[in-house]
């Protein structure tokens, strides 16, 4: 082996960059005999140098600008959030250095910038730690399906939400106190937002829709509800359909009657059966769903976060980009010629289920379903169960476009005979 | 797009080849704009041109030593077999030119060679379509978990076999009768000796093992039992133990007492519990789980055979190989540092079930289960019922070594209290 080390910079010493550490000291020899060359952590950025003891102490600096501008070949971020590492990124880029990130956040806003910097200086820009943390997935979708026509991306990616829903799902207790329990077990952060508000998960979707369809698709563009908003009623109502609820992200290729293609992107709670893959995919694991028209349905299983299972992606993207700095060449490029228009929610088809309680008497169902009918949604499944004053409607859509859904549900709301609307859910993974 | 046409012939022009052409000419734009040039294909070699009314007959060619031998600058090999696949696929590597294939047996046999060549000439060597069809899986062991060390694949790599166990375990019926019904269906081939035997999942384990292990692991490394054997009382001894049987290609890396690391990899038949996510895999499927230190466990599934899923494989290399050869740089080369020894059977740890008629009478019981004590294997579960003259006893052992569970066996089914060995079996996917 005559080739010059590998020089690492390792920005953030966290969860994720302790485990880092960890695993380029204890396989040091290996990585070495897999890259063709050593590679060297020269520094680690950190805020407070003084709460990193098993960190050689010459090696921790709070200048996280200095060490990118040090004399590194590549610059690792695992601190997240968009600035300071926006900038310090794209100084490392522009200077020729390669990145490797897990900031999900920043990818989802910033993805062009970054790939414009790294496109000029010829350097590599890596981020599978971003999305589905161990789950081989970026890749797959960049290189394996390169040749393929990516339709359909599908998945649980949140941790912090899908402990959350099935834990309501078990216990059959409310938002509040299953989020504060997760809280306490440590599967949701001190300020939960990101996650139970869904932005973690569009940031997720984001990037995976801008690969899957060459297509430049940020955060801003997804259309994302989150779970704070479900109930144990629609858990109830999931459960006598034999259906259960998961936080979903879904990247769709929809093409339109004149043939155009677009894509729609969406992250919100949806009914899924009992007997589909992804409903049993429980705690913080991650499962993601691909179709593409050659490959057929693809799935991808694992776990989504924590900190060796993130170091283990971070250090898979390290070696990749150190084989390109000892053999030449880079990985691949941002691929956004499709430049396929993004719809918006309204104009994305979705299945609607919708729970009930309307007054017990002739002619209700028909009042009901005359609303659908006017609003060109057609009804594939309707359950009604009499009660002592009144009566339980719960009617299952087929697919039509969401802003029918929304207005007929708002018009139902306001018939007479309709006492309440009692859950109003998206459902997926059935045939439309 | 100023880079000249990447110029592509192609070996062989079934069912996969087919698909390859059909890819390549509906999706031409989309490669070029991917790739960064177009994708030309210049030739195709077949046995018989007359038969393939659909290629443009200027394509098409018998002389495969002459295509590869013209001004091509990546070979796609889709004819199966060793020779003289293995002589053109040598010629091609050795003239610099880049290979995708698709060749299981080859790369079980020849991966050494093959790779030699490839790196002597600077030529990239791609095969993910060998392994698994449409499911992207080397890629991710070569590159996405080339920071992570692997410790176990298991999978089911086989559809053939998988198609036939699985109509086995639904109807009851046996070996001989449902490989007609699976040939009659199109699921199996004319001549299944390689599928039915084990062969093609061993070569795939081979091939797994090697790039899971940085370690060369040809096919008759691998221990291979296939499913002809496999009778309806082994089918309904598992599902009275709520397991299903299923053909599984497992390879594990073991460290032994001294703490030397060797490899130990198997293909046969063996009980899985029916929760277990590969029970529920049916009919043509694949699945493949990952075990890695930091990763955790992974899962991928998908199609595993067929003209379109290995296309896919297929094209994906093809894109990467062209954007090598257009944007510089390569492929992963071998990885056999690591040089592990290969284990045989009788050194690897498994677990048995083993179903036994016996005489219904004191004594029994302990007079096996000593047999079992005399060998050092554990005993984990028992399972007896008398019936009218005789008893039926099963016996689920813990992990033992091979060679001493045989010995067990063959010492039991010589006892005069043990009136048949009705079923033996190995036992995977639960804690030992």
């Amino acid at each position: 082996m005559s080739h010059r080390p590998i020089r690492v910079a390792l920005l953030g010493c966290g969860t994720v960059g302790t485990e880092v550490i960890r695993l380029l000291t204890q396989q040091a020899d290996d990585l070495a005999a897999r890259v063709g060359a050593p590679i060297e952590l020269t520094g680690v950025a950190v805020r407070r140098p003084n709460k990193h003891p098993d960190v050689p102490a010459h090696l921790l600096t709070t200048d996280a600008a200095a060490l990118v501008a040090s004399d590194v070949d590549v610059v690792v971020e695992v601190i997240g959030g968009l600035d300071p590492v926006r900038g310090l990124l794209l100084d490392a880029l522009t200077a020729g250095k390669s990145v490797v990130t897990a900031n999900k956040a920043l990818l989802a806003e910033s993805a062009a910038d970054l790939f414009a910097a790294a496109d000029a200086s010829g350097a590599d820009l890596f981020f599978e730690a971003a999305v589905a943390g161990a789950i081989p997935l970026l890749r797959p979708l960049r290189e394996s399906l390169a040749g393929d026509r990516i339709t359909k991306v599908m998945g649980i990616v949140n941790g912090t939400t899908n402990f959350i829903l099935s834990a309501m799902d078990e216990t059959g207790a409310g938002y509040a106190e299953t989020l504060d329990e997760a809280s306490r077990l440590g599967y949701a952060e001190a300020d939960p937002t990101a996650d139970v508000e869904g932005y973690d998960a569009a940031s997720k979707a984001a990037i995976l829709a801008s690969l899957s369809f060459h297509t430049r698709v940020t955060a801003t563009d997804v259309y994302r509800e989150g779970i704070t908003s479900v109930t144990p009623t629609d858990i109830a109502a999931a459960r006598g359909l034999n259906r259960t609820i998961k936080l979903l992200a879904i990247c769709e290729r929809v093409t339109g009657e004149d043939g155009a293609e677009s894509v729609a992107v969406r992250v919100h709670p949806a009914m899924i059966p009992r007997s589909h893959p992804l409903a049993t995919v429980g705690g913080a694991f991650n499962a993601v769903f691909v179709e593409a028209d050659a490959a057929g349905q693809l799935m991808f299983y694992g776990q989504g976060a924590g900190g060796a299972p993130t170091a283990s992606a971070v250090l898979g993207d390290l070696v990749a980009v150190a084989r390109n700095l000892v053999g030449g060449g880079h990985g691949p490029r941002e691929s956004a010629y499709a430049a396929l228009p993004v719809r918006t929610i309204d104009q994305a088809s979705t299945r609607y289920h919708v729970s009930l309680d309307v007054a017990d008497r002739a002619g209700v169902l028909s009042t009901v379903a005359s609303v659908f009918a006017e609003h060109d949604v057609s009804i594939a499944a309707v359950r009604q169960e009499g009660r002592r004053r009144d009566a339980s409607l719960v009617i299952v859509t087929h697919s039509a476009p969401e802003a029918a859904l929304r207005s007929t549900v708002d018009k139902i709301a306001g018939l007479p005979v309709v006492h309440d609307v009692v859950s109003v859910m998206r459902v997926e993974g059935e045939e439309s």
